[in-house]
């Protein structure tokens, strides 16, 4: 299942990333399951990972590449996460980034060598690195500009379809491209990080401020959704700027670049949120009138976890009372549920701490039977709002999460 | 669906608790719903609440009572919780204690007037006045002392079946009994409180020290389950001694009064957990060698509340990279996740932060194959240890909660 259309945009080239996908059989014989891009000398890296405690092998070696600043190449799985591996899996993974080093030392004049891997799939396997190593020279065979569709199949999970985004604008008269792709549908509550996805900018950006940029944009998209409340341990959001085009710096031009970042990133976020595992509904819980972005969040994280508000949107039923329910347990200090009102696409349901005098029983229903809904919470405390977007629980996540191990 | 056997105990009838059971026909007719405890002159009580913010009518009412020390009547219905009502819904509650104090001025003389209400049921809906002051005068003429288990019927909502638990002790020479019966399958993850329960002993206790043993059992009890994370906006356990048997004064009295009426209340508590909203399996989550009870908790709701976790233990699937992901999320500071280890019921599966080098896959399947489960978890860090009990999320529980409005 998986909510809205699935039609994905075509994403052109972008000077200085190219892309190859080969099958190395990990979970399934035959499927792409390998993608591996190289970047120009020229670019700069930024990086998100998770704070999950228990993070990943790859994760661990990719925030090192982050550090040293020589990032070549990603070298991306799908099949295997390589985490709850221990010290194998560091040795498994340092493996499979060395061997990709040795196939393309003869043909590769670049002084930069750092490869960041990146793992998904079950956790707690140990990583097949034969395999791994024999599909790498299929893979650097097959680079080339006009891969990003490819790599969006390639490294997929239990998701049903790629996410893919790509935006431009004109910096000085030159065209700026920014192409993204991610992959990600259950263990989706991002810490300060995302599932996995892939960024890049043909633009010219300093890597302190692509850091910074990225930084931001993350905590205002991947950060803002939730499938299932489970953080994963391999989230990774990285993005590059391959120093192709235009530089990014006067303040006009950050802010115009920042916006189409993150256009990008909030499309690529909600993507996953709508190929959620099992999803029948796309919603938006958006508090509004907090007093802190810290208590927006509180609200709308306790309403978008509650699997009683999540089973009940799955069955269209506007059982607002479990809204009410999530805002009051959200630990809000002094809350005045008085002041409260909730509305559902843009019907008023609840205020005063209680039903709305005009709402009725017809107008929730019609409401709560869309398939994207917009959850609207005003707490009558200030001026601060917050949007996180998730998805709805069907029996198909229990199906999805009962038989995938994952 | 429910855990283990569905035997229960025969509540032997108490002094100074007479109990009336009758049909308001709230959500179905005929179904016992109304349940009216009477409590002696003597007896004290003492309570503990939901902390949710959306705060039932019944529960603001009930509070009120506990501090004027008068209280006299429970007054209980299921069918409707009369939460979410505002201020319509706090007149409808001191309506219907008006209308059970009304119908016992004639033949009651004793000078405390006192009604503690408790309702559960659907939130949203007003409170159907009537047919519970119909109901009351049933109630009343029903009033006899070993009424409990027909009490235990009538306070249910999705439960499949009561929650009763009962344990004497001698103290001077005089049998103490302590009664108490539970509700609750859904909507469970009491904060400072519990679903409505009701606890009464014989015994001769001070209010101060009543209300002090109840909320220090609670903590251990009630606030140590979790079905779906969700806090109810109806939670109460109220605990009454009425004062007819020996007095608890003495130290030793006090430890050995406490640890019986620990005993009731976890009993109580698990039984909610295993009749759980769609449960097949009862779950304990034991976190050792903590550092302080807060980051044990941490850990152990993290697991407990893990989708992921419960879908796979639903499925007897030994996922344990899920586990290991819970641990990792809960958000524990400068975790070394090398020293970790993970065992469900007796086998180790996890240590070094990977897999146990003597594990096999058979024995964790058979471990997780069985309906009672116990997740150890080691963290290595201090001598702190806590444990939460949970159920596992099911199909069934998607269809109770997309079916009912609760």
């Amino acid at each position: 299942m998986a909510v809205g259309e699935s039609v994905f945009p075509t994403l052109p080239a972008l000077e200085g990333v190219r892309i190859g996908v080969s099958s190395a059989g990990i979970k399934q014989e035959g499927r792409k399951d390998l993608v591996i891009f190289e970047l120009d000398d020229a670019a700069t890296v930024a990086g998100v990972f998770t704070r999950n405690a228990f993070c990943a092998a790859p994760v661990i070696l990719a925030r090192q590449a982050l550090v040293e600043r020589n990032t070549r190449y990603w070298l991306i799985n799908t099949g295997n996460a390589n985490a709850g591996t221990g010290e194998q899996g560091l040795k498994d993974a340092q493996r499979c980034c060395e061997a990709l080093l040795a196939a393309v030392t003869q043909s590769d004049a670049s002084d930069k060598n750092g490869v960041m891997p990146f793992s998904t799939g079950v956790i707690g396997e140990p990583l097949p690195v034969e395999k791994i190593e024999n599909a790498i020279p299929a893979a650097l065979a097959d680079l080339k500009g006009d891969n990003w569709e490819a790599a969006g199949w390639g490294i997929l999970t239990t998701d049903t379809r790629p996410k893919l985004s790509t935006r431009s604008l004109t910096i000085n008269g030159e065209t700026v491209t920014i192409n993204g792709i991610s992959k990600g549908s259950g263990m989706i509550c991002p810490n300060m990080a995302t599932m996995l996805s892939f960024v890049a900018t043909d633009a010219t950006v300093d890597a302190d401020l692509l850091q910074q940029l990225l930084s931001d944009v993350t905590e205002r998209t991947f950060n803002r959704i939730t499938v299932d409340s489970d953080t994963s341990t391999n989230d990774a959001c990285v993005l590059t700027a391959t120093g192709k085009g235009p530089e990014i710096v006067q303040t006009r031009d950050v802010q115009r670049f920042t916006e189409a970042l993150y256009e990008v990133m909030l499309e690529l976020a909600q993507a996953i949120v709508r190929d959620g595992e099992g999803a029948t509904k796309f919603i938006a819980v958006n508090v509004q009138e907090a007093a802190s972005t810290e208590e927006a969040l509180a609200v709308a994280y306790s309403i978008a976890h509650s699997p009683l508000v999540k089973t009940a949107l799955y069955a269209s039923d506007a059982n607002w009372g479990r809204i009410l329910m999530a805002v009051g347990k959200s630990g809000v200090v002094d809350l005045d549920v008085n002041r409260v009102s909730v509305a559902i696409n843009g019907v008023t349901i609840a205020e005063n701490g209680g039903r709305a005098p005009d709402y009725t029983e017809e107008a929730g229903s019609e409401a709560v039977a869309q398939e994207e809904i917009t959850i609207l919470v005003r707490l009558a405390r200030g001026g601060i709002q917050e949007t996180v977007w998730t998805s709805d629980l069907s029996h198909e996540y229990v199906s999805i999460n009962a038989d995938y191990r994952s």
